[in-house]
């Protein structure tokens, strides 16, 4: 029996106006300094929320779901489902399929030595699922001074601690940076940024705390559209979600919902049973994103009428080794996925790493490609007010005009594309996502030097360069 | 005696109010789809004017200066004065300054073969500096097919032509496109794109147009701040300046201001004379942006508490090889100044196109570190509205904070910076202009190889080589 | 039933000493200007016949097996059979695999137009799997003036061509360059290097000629060990394949072994139908090596004792991501694998070139890197002799020992290893194999792109950023 | 009045044959175990001796020369004397000019503190050039286990250092690793490797040692041209300096001749003293070298027939490209160049460093792209023997002709050049140099980021992004 100790919060949320409702729960949202009574029609929130609530009205329940993939091709299919390019509006939905499959991970890991714990986290993903919440996974504390840990910090809040509890709960205090839709979304799960080390118990602490808790309190930032700016903007328009400084100040947890309490040697485990997921959905966007700049680069060469021109297609052709490099990293991981001990199937590690360690590195040598191919315009074509005044559309349709058949209006339209993609404030939030996002290109060196087999190597190399195994001879 | 067609434009333009009343002069411009009554008054405009009007109070005087450097130290002193970081802000001074060398050059260059040209230049040129009027070459059409020349276009109106023309002047029609500050200074000069054909003739027109001639209409984008967002934009407020599409309605320009009538075979003489004094000044502030960053660089990795840390080390000392590498291409440039037969210092073309393709192909590179250095924070710092909330503004003071002595409220301005620098529009809009400012990477390419000395190679590879003079045995 | 008309070269070749006596044909070899007596006992040759003979011996044996892969795991496992890196010293093995599935592609290709051709390749593969043989293709061309065609050559027999012709065969003239193994392995498949084009009939010719046929004579390069220095090659020394420049001296080749005579409209299906299977032997042995490359390099900085510095760390790192993104190419090409019309598998063009490309590119880079790991004594340890002095001996063991349990033997003879794969002229080799083996990274980006869903890319880029599908509009 | 504890050894080295007898001194030398009688007449090194002689021959006379550079023409005069691809093969000259320059800058530099030694070091460079010798520094170690210092080996001779001593000199054991020319010429420079901390006082010892002092022993490795083989080699032929592992088997060194004895404070003042020298000359010689390739790549191109091919233009370009700012940081690094306050010039550090490091890093990728351009022939060409045969010679003449006026021959010949400076020993050889030679890239990073303003940098950052010095606030 599921012991529920968010009942009062369980209603089944099916259709975008349950969403809708769902987050007119009391939450303590901040923009630009601003309370927001209600974000689901506050200019800064509304688009976002708008695209979530199109994910619930498509039906994207993720309660009917297995937990786990269990097959090649139900991974593959998961994976696909949440990562293509019309997908990514709804990120929500593929951050909760992420972050549930991350905290189950966890709990599979917890199970021999914190087997009460693991049972309170698959207890937390049941309700979730059957209610069909949205969650994401905080991880990422204030840090201070980031040259030493939480203990020598002038303030012991800078990384999110335990600072009092009673028999049915604990209270928390601390941030979380750089949380993506944290404000209309249902639950945060809160995990130790990095491994605590003894002395650090009390910041070894992880839990699930609904948006909507006392004390609470989220500002946000992050890219979105200025007020009729919306033809301007036509990719970016649709994904305006925010991103959340989440404070929690004196937030009270119960029991029930605490995945970790003072146990240090746990405290890497959960953040690492996210990081695979996290990066296998990260690839498989960034592929999906690079399908689409290959799609872009071939358009703008056309409505230039250069495509024919050998450095433009050889340009080209190098956005599509890149965004064939991407897939072959995410179908190597899953054609390579691994059956864990509890029987489900989690993509390969060391080709999951490699693939998004790939895509990242090379992204902004990819966008500069489709800056090239746009020529100035990308930056430089006349305004949204042009194109619809009489006089001076007229001009902009003239001017702007490409070969036969590209008007001058499309190619105005395209340039706007162009420049929103790649060369404007989301281009700059997408790359400082690839660079810092799942982990950011470090970690997924380290994980992918970890998973390699480099014993193995060793052994081939000695046996085809006839070198002894005994090396003090 | 230089006889003056403009002489009723003649007024001395000494100080920033003598600036904002040139403008005031009838001159169309537009900015999305409205026409613009007053630009210095005007929201998307008025920061620019003020910018350049500083520049004219502060005795940026360009009509005193003999027109060439003469020495080394000239040379040096001229390309510094137009180049450093906070000279960048009147960007319309070192336009102007690298204009007039170049047409000046042109003069040089078309004197022989056609000298009366040759003279209205110069009489140009003196007319211009003795009023310290600011203007800008306006190379780029619209092009329209771009796999195809000006003959071939369904719209010959798609590269600037003749139109018309009587014994005292010419008529001219079309557009050209990225032109930095067209709505806000004072000259346009006009010259062909291209090396024209036979057939060509009457593409091949170059002349000097004021911005109030009847007839020219200039649309405007580019980046700008919007309204009330000073604060977030710290970097790029300063730097608002408009990018016209210029039109040129059936224009009519008197013959003492048309520099090429027809003749194809001086139809790129024009553009090329142009190409070093705006590669050098391009070079020379990629030299000072890239010393700026080192800094900025710098600044995150203390306000994270990382500068010590061996791979932020290492990252800033890349940026540091990155400045050094354009800065040495342009002290090469400048210590290896030729002197043209007519007796002025011009910078060695091979060192200044060698610098600004280096500092082109290697700037997002350099962004990308220092979107690294700065962490996500770069994005999702906090809005301006939150620091100056009274709750909200402690929460972010606390978060924010980086190690001993470094504030929250410093930390999330200088993540406004950073963002400003790297990771928003003017970041686009800035590697747009390394890939297609001053001709772009491939025509660098193009005029180094060709002021290289290929023939002196090959003889050094022969000798050491042991290779025979004579291929044939 | 197989008309055979080279029943007389019948014998099957099943041990090491069969294929010794096969070699003892008549063939006409040269070296350095020497004719060779018998390639088996010449000290060029005989490393490389061993090691091929001991491929005999060991059952390698092409005549078992079915032509083509019929499913995923066959496909990987002849790939996996032919490329790893102890496979890869009996290269003819290899060749000869992917040779015959090219062909016989190739007749695939061909059943429809030119069925008479099919059936003769059909009867040629069976003959040679019958007997065990092994081929290898013939393709480049000498080519004389790159610049122009087979026709406008000063010397017609640029491009190998026939001469003449009588109603049971034909007579070919011409060389075909950089064939490894030409000299020691038994058939030579002859294919146009181009798409050739109407009046280049006479050299739209293919056949199969083996390699003791009058008239074909073998020069012969390519890197070898110098004698007597066999442990300073510890690696090369068991790769000594000679690389031939192969002449037909008015060669006659019989009907039943041509297989196109003048139809320039299928001049380039032979060559293409290679391409797959060449690029995927080429991107799994690349993968392979790579692998190898991890362990030596591991090997390096353990016995410098630096295994545990980060920037070592890091740059094994770097070698592991390689290694694993052409493995991830190869992985996804088998994964993805087409079945083709007539019912085999074959792996996807997308992923095989964008592997063998990638790596290709990448190649030079991993050789630095180990490069840099090995530090100066890769290129100054002392030599082989010195190791044996007796007095100098000791002073090797002394100066050149590494942390403790690392002899200076060891680390000696370890460096050797190292020269021999990163910084010398087997390194040198097969970089420029890597450069312009199986077609060069030019030729793989073109298929790249020609495979790639380009289509499908526009049409999402148009949805995702609601482009309209009318360009006119 | 110099003392000079060596009169013995005084003669005047005026001519080749001077310098031939000077070598004739009883000096241990190795070459593969065996010890050799006279390197003047050992194939190994003869080829070397010659080129020295040579240089002797031709009046490189260092004797005559000021110590120092006092104009920015006598610099420039200098490091070109010494760097032109044709003077690099007389390496010693060059070598002993910047060990000469580094010695007496770290005299300047101990001036101060420790006097006698500075005194000493003048008297030897006195000495040295009044004779007109050649000497080296000795710098690298052996080191044992790299993670630990001299003083946890198992072994302490793993650093040079002091075994003995009496009141007129001391007595030195260890060995010196990568020595180029050590057994060829006459002196060399003891220093230590790295700053010595305290306890490792014994390790703290430098002094000039001539080659022929009982207990030097030098074993000899690098790249070295097989007997027979000088016309596969043209290039290295010239250039098989030997690189010595010099071992100091309790070596006696008179007191005149130490300059550091336990001053662990100033242990890398002379290391570091020889820094700027030895790069300007490394980069000096690497932009020579630059230069050659770019003739190189345009000789291949045109013997291809594919000099108009665009992108074997472009890839030539990107040679130019290269060539061309080695060369401008170094143009920089003269222009820039620091007048120390004893009067004499030296090139900026930071400019030097910079140049050095960028021609290290991109060395590899130009020799790639050398080799791409000279096609497989690079490695495939048919041997010297081939081109001399009767009838196989005419074979090599028809099929490796190129356009008309390239004949067999020559393009045979080219590509040995080609393969010899990129694809063989020698190529990987300079590659490592250019990896570990004049301290590595990493030890260039380091230097540059001291040298360079960071902290003007900082302030032009502040001024420019609007932030307060003030970071408290």
């Amino acid at each position: 029996v599921v012991s529920d100790v968010h009942a009062g919060d369980g209603m089944q949320i099916r259709t975008g106006d349950d969403y809708r409702s769902s987050l007119r729960d009391g939450r303590v949202i901040y923009f630009d300094g601003q309370l927001v009574e209600d974000v689901t029609v506050h200019p800064r929130f509304q688009s976002a929320v708008e695209v979530t609530a199109r994910g619930y009205d498509q039906g994207l329940d993720l309660s009917g779901r297995s937990s786990f993939p269990a097959t090649e091709m139900e991974l593959r299919e998961q994976v696909e489902t949440f990562t293509n390019v019309q997908a990514q509006i709804d990120l929500l939905g593929a951050t909760t399929f992420s972050a549930l499959l991350g905290i189950e991970t966890a709990a599979d890991r917890l199970a021999d030595d914190l087997p009460e714990y693991a049972q309170r986290i698959n207890n937390f993903v049941a309700w979730s699922r059957r209610h069909n919440r949205r969650c994401v996974p905080t991880i990422t504390d204030a840090k201070g001074d980031r040259s030493t840990g939480p203990m020598k910090q002038s303030d012991p809040d800078q990384y999110v601690r335990v600072v009092g509890s009673d028999e049915n709960g604990i209270v928390i205090r601390g941030a979380k940076l750089h949380i993506r839709g944290a404000a209309i979304l249902h639950d945060l799960l809160v995990l130790p940024t990095k491994k605590m080390s003894p002395g650090e118990e009390e910041w070894a602490v992880a839990c699930a705390v609904p948006v909507s808790t006392p004390g609470v309190e989220i500002l946000n930032a992050g890219w979105h559209v200025p007020p009729q700016r919306d033809s301007y903007y036509p990719y970016s328009r649709n994904r305006t979600i925010p991103v959340g400084l989440v404070v929690f100040n004196d937030v009270y947890v119960p029991m029930e919902r605490v995945f970790l309490l003072g146990e240090i040697q746990h405290s890497a485990t959960l953040v690492h049973a996210f990081g695979t997921w996290d990066r296998i959905i990260s690839a498989s966007m960034m592929a999906a994103d690079a399908h689409m700049y290959v799609g872009l680069a071939q358009l703008l060469a056309e409505a230039n009428g250069v495509d024919r021109t050998w450095h433009v297609r050889d340009k080209i052709t190098e956005i599509v080794l890149h965004a064939t490099m991407i897939r072959a990293g995410v179908e190597a991981a899953i054609a390579n996925a691994e059956l864990t001990s509890s029987g489900y199937l989690a993509p390969a590690e060391l080709y999951t790493n490699a693939a998004k360690h790939y895509a990242s590195i090379n992204l902004t040598r990819v966008m500069t490609l489709v800056q090239d191919l746009a020529g100035g315009s990308i930056v430089n074509a006349p305004m949204p007010g042009d194109l619809e005044g009489a006089h001076v559309g007229e001009l902009v349709k003239k001017y702007m005009q490409g070969p036969d058949g590209i008007s001058g209006e499309y190619r105005t339209r395209l340039m706007y594309a162009a420049r929103d993609v790649v060369a404007d404030w989301f281009a700059g939030h997408t790359q400082v996502l690839g660079l810092h996002g799942a982990g950011g290109p470090y970690a997924q060196r380290l994980v992918a030097r970890k998973n390699y087999p480099v014993s193995d190597a060793k052994s081939v190399a000695r046996a085809a360069l006839g070198l002894s195994e005994d090396t003090a001879i």
